[in-house]
């Protein structure tokens, strides 16, 4: 994305677009297209990769800086990647892999098949490979996984010259050099210095006067959802990753912490609709794998549902008429309440804010709302149903008594609706199961039961059926 | 938060406790609690001031360097930050006023009430209060209200080690000096110049050989949680914000970037679960105010609920009774596929993957999703019904014929609420509304009236009713 001053001499961002480039490749004016590609962002080349023709995507490739290439090939999708690694010659491979930051090795080779990261292995550095496998055997979405091994170490008895002379020597192969770290010849943690430190410093000063000891650290094995909403927390662009002995063995930087931030809200979003979360983007996925995706659990909501109507069945003939007419609202409405109390509660897990020993404040909390939302709701419901419903439309079925049961059932279900609607995901995150997952539909199948069960009790004890 | 070796020479979090804050504070070991505070981060400081009892709170903000003082004061909620506004002296709030970025300024000064500030803004320097109203005018959630104007700014024709100078002697009043722009005379944007570059570079190099050309920026009134999205998909550490003459006049930080998305995110799970989004966490939220976010959309979705029940009542009477028992699962099943479609493409259209234009290759999309779903579930339910509910429980009532038509009506309502849920938040969207609201319980009051209405309607065509 280029930008120039137009005729009115207002900016202007002249964008390669495909089109253009296309037409381009088809006349060979491969000068011109190389020079328009090194003008190009990354993300953006990325995107002009999947709109250009596939016959032209290894010529494209080669034309590009090394540099670029591997951040292009970063932002492709596996799919793409895939085939372009077919393409590539030993040699290629290895000039990429060498280029990529070790974390991005690693998440390609989580996502390619097997044959593909037997070449990748084979065409990395020996040492590369090392690091490879170590960060392969961190547990799933722990620190050790999104880490990245190339960051700036310095030792303590180093002066801010020697400091900005190591940078000098070593920034092009790291992912930040805006936060270094100072361990001792054991390679433990002991201070952090920003390069802002090392600028604004008197060149003689030595590093472990200037470096700040209060260093705040992960563990390898910590999740990668608290890692990221931790460096969120301390406005860090970068999180030192410590091993279980306390030495320095890797960062998480913001830009992944970003990355995992997103990718878990979305994930949640997914859960939360009853959908198995996928990684590539809506459009991009093809149809039968968001078929794959959402049908599974249409199945086990449809099939659950079959509780409530059992539970409706069985009640029904012993139910007056009038009452069946109520039985949507006060489901759906149960539905609601608890759906809101379960998604909050949920979300404030994910952030952090909310945790299982919190569970009585919660129980406590929602108790108070749930009662307050009974009360309005239940209060307008008995008008509605003995105004409206009785005497505006002339049902004599609806008598005061109905109302009653009515608003009474509705203002049980809702308080109960909420309590389960904010424990449960506590209880499930408690058992290890997702909280996300308890937050979806499932949890209304669990409310419509029930709210049921309160119905039919509340009518047998106000009506005395 | 302090770092130590422990006994067994383990890396140990010795964490500043509330309790021995405030055991600190009792027996006035002041210096003690000045050393203690001083090594502890700003995120943690500001929660032990939620802990600690608050007429600590005054000494204790005191006894905070004046750096930190103002880091602290960033991170404490409305009604703290108003409490220790009410306790400082004129001379104190311009001291904080002075070590703030100007965007945290602004943020402050937005959730204030007028007094307050009117007395931010007389404290203020007469500079800082031109920049804060300038902000203060730009439209709600625009780039302009979350940038900040204290970036580093060279011009073309300085060397490496000018700037290098330059950034030594403006670097503590910036919010970044890692992302540095060069301008002309007339501060239009020339190139980005970072300083890792300027690290690795010859010191007699002018900057604008160096400099990147190819700038990626945003305007001042561009959505902020768009820039937020452009930020994270160029991997940027801060991006510049230029005016409608093409003048640089701010930069958004990452940091702030990803407060803009989780908040983004937040109001979007909210609004999905049908609660009005507010800002403070969970925890910290008072009864009163959760109510109030909740109780509206309880109350709409039960009105609204309202229209289903007035068409069951009125088919019902026209209706087999056996046809009755299957309502709550169509519906249900209707409602949980719409809400499917109205999630996925609502978060889409949040992350910039979808706009109104791609309406109809999403439309195409849901509707082959819709199909194949629809055969799945119509088919199983087909069977279901005819084989448990027919044979196996023995209801001479559930004929083949209705079999037919339980399933032919739930195929039916999968695909009209796919497509309803898919295409009505990027109308929503479209006509300046909220897509998210759209995806909440909303669409399921839709789409329930609209499976009771296929219901009746293929009954009708099936059993000649």
């Amino acid at each position: 994305m280029e930008m120039n001053l137009d005729k009115n001499g207002l900016l202007d961002e002249e964008i390669l677009t495909s089109e253009r480039l296309s037409l381009l490749m088809e006349e060979k004016k491969y000068a011109l297209v190389k020079e328009e590609l090194a003008a190009t962002a990354a993300p953006d080349l990325a995107e002009l990769f999947y709109e250009l023709d596939e016959r032209y995507h290894p010529l494209l490739f080669r034309l590009l800086s090394k540099e670029q290439a591997a951040e292009v090939f970063v932002e492709m999708d596996t799919e793409l990647k895939e085939a372009l690694i077919g393409r590539f010659s030993d040699r290629e491979l290895a000039e990429i892999l060498d280029e990529l930051y070790i974390d991005d090795t690693v998440d390609i080779i989580e996502e390619m098949p097997a044959n593909v990261v037997k070449r990748i292995l084979k065409n990395s550095t020996s040492e590369d490979r090392k690091i490879i496998n170590t960060i392969l055997r961190y547990p799933k979405d722990s620190a050790g996984t999104v880490m990245t091994t190339e960051y700036v170490r310095f030792t303590g008895d180093m002066t801010v010259e020697e400091a900005l002379l190591h940078i000098r020597r070593v920034a092009i192969d790291k992912e930040t050099i805006y936060t270094c770290y100072v361990t001792g010849r054991d390679k433990r943690l002991l201070g952090i210095v920003t390069a802002k430190d090392l600028l604004i410093s008197d060149p003689e000063t030595p590093l472990s006067e200037i470096m700040d000891e209060n260093v705040i650290f992960v563990h390898t094995h910590d999740d990668k959802e608290e890692v990221a909403m931790k460096l969120e927390k301390y406005d860090f662009l970068a999180m030192p990753v410590v091993d279980s002995e306390g030495r320095l063995v890797g960062i998480v930087t913001i830009d992944d912490a970003l990355d995992v931030l997103i990718e878990e809200s979305e994930e949640d979003f997914a859960k939360m609709a009853a959908i198995t979360p996928t990684e590539t983007p809506y459009l991009k996925t093809d149809v039968f794998s968001i078929w794959k995706s959402r049908i599974p659990w249409l199945l086990i909501l449809m099939i659950s549902s079959t509780i409530s109507s059992a539970i409706l069945t069985g009640f029904e003939s012993a139910l007056p008429a009038v009452l069946v007419l109520f039985v949507p609202m006060i489901m759906g409405t149960g539905g609601n309440s608890g759906g809101q109390s379960s998604v909050t509660v949920t979300r404030s897990i994910s952030l952090g804010e909310v945790e299982f020993p919190d569970i009585f404040r919660v129980f406590w909390k929602e108790l108070r709302i749930g009662v307050m939302c009974a009360v309005t709701l239940g209060v307008v419901t008995f008008f509605k149903v003995w105004l409206i419903d009785g005497l505006l439309l002339a049902n004599d079925a609806v008598t005061l008594t109905v109302s009653l049961t009515v608003a009474l059932s509705l203002a049980l279900t809702i308080i109960v609706a909420k309590i389960i609607g904010a424990t449960l995901p506590l209880l499930a995150k408690k058992i290890g199961l997702d909280p996300a997952v308890m937050a979806s539909p499932l949890i209304t199948t669990l409310v419509d039961a029930i709210s049921l069960i309160v119905y039919f009790f509340v009518a047998g004890s106000v009506l005395n059926i």
